[in-house]
């Protein structure tokens, strides 16, 4: 039985090594509506978070694997409900880091008493994320018609998803 | 026939006439998850845009009406969806001015080929704004159960709205 390596917070050290992550993920074009001229300076402050929020990795051996951030989906009378976002390395897909990372985060929001979590976003073509959601209990409570300009599907919709956390 | 007042671009130097109706709205605690410790100089990075989004006021005889705020809703592949939101000043309710502001938005959109309009937070108690968004042709996509704290109503959904805009 081998130890898993433990998602932890990040560090302002490991930019450099989550940048890579971020920018592949981002060209990719098939998960995330950011800006498409980020460079490793302006890109920081999309992904690391400052508290409440939190940005996690899960790293194996020095390898950085994944990637997710957290924290509330809206300021004031909002900020009860959380949001996250993840990103796997793109050599380090079906090993199950985006379910680890989803799981981590699951726990966290239970941990600081948030009362649910919503996705903004979820590209309706990115299938493997959309069943992992599901498998962890999200709902797709909509999805916003062609509200996100897929490179291989064209203008394709985003779901908005829930998971109620009751108390 | 009296000569209606346009709606225009805001300046900068209209930030302090919209902080108050700002203020008021968000102290009421109906309709905004902004944060709540907001002062004039915080708050306006909140509602007064840069390109290509843009903050406009609708104006009579030098008093501030309501105001709105306009773009993209998410940069990159997402940005082809506008986005908007709306304050009207609590002493100029019942007049119009949320449609008037509602109705210069929709043209907003069509003259910058938007392909569509979402509203990402409604909250559903707020049923006037409900109903004229609804009027200008907006369904509702779904509502995020208990996802804004609301003063007078406990924990209720917002909705997320969403109108197409054919080409």
């Amino acid at each position: 039985m081998s130890i898993q390596p433990a998602v932890r917070a990040a560090v302002d050290d490991d930019w450099p090594r989550i940048w890579p992550i971020f920018d592949a993920v981002v060209r990719e074009g098939q998960t995330y509506a950011y800006p498409l001229d980020l460079t490793m300076e302006s890109a920081k402050p999309w992904w690391m978070s400052e508290p409440p929020a939190e940005t996690v990795v899960l790293e194996e051996g020095g390898v950085l694997l994944g990637t997710a951030k957290m924290g509330p989906n809206r300021p004031g009378r909002g900020a009860h409900i959380g949001t996250a976002s993840f990103m796997v390395s793109p050599t380090a897909r079906g090993r199950g880091v985006g379910r680890r990372l989803g799981e981590h985060m699951v726990a966290w929001h239970r941990e600081h008493d948030f009362t649910g979590i919503q996705f903004n976003a979820v590209v309706e073509t990115n299938t493997a994320a959309v069943r992992l959601w599901q498998d962890l209990g999200f709902e797709i409570i909509g999805t916003v018609p062609g509200a996100f300009d897929s490179p291989t599907h064209g203008r394709v919709g985003l779901h908005v998803m829930f998971l109620p956390l009751p108390g």
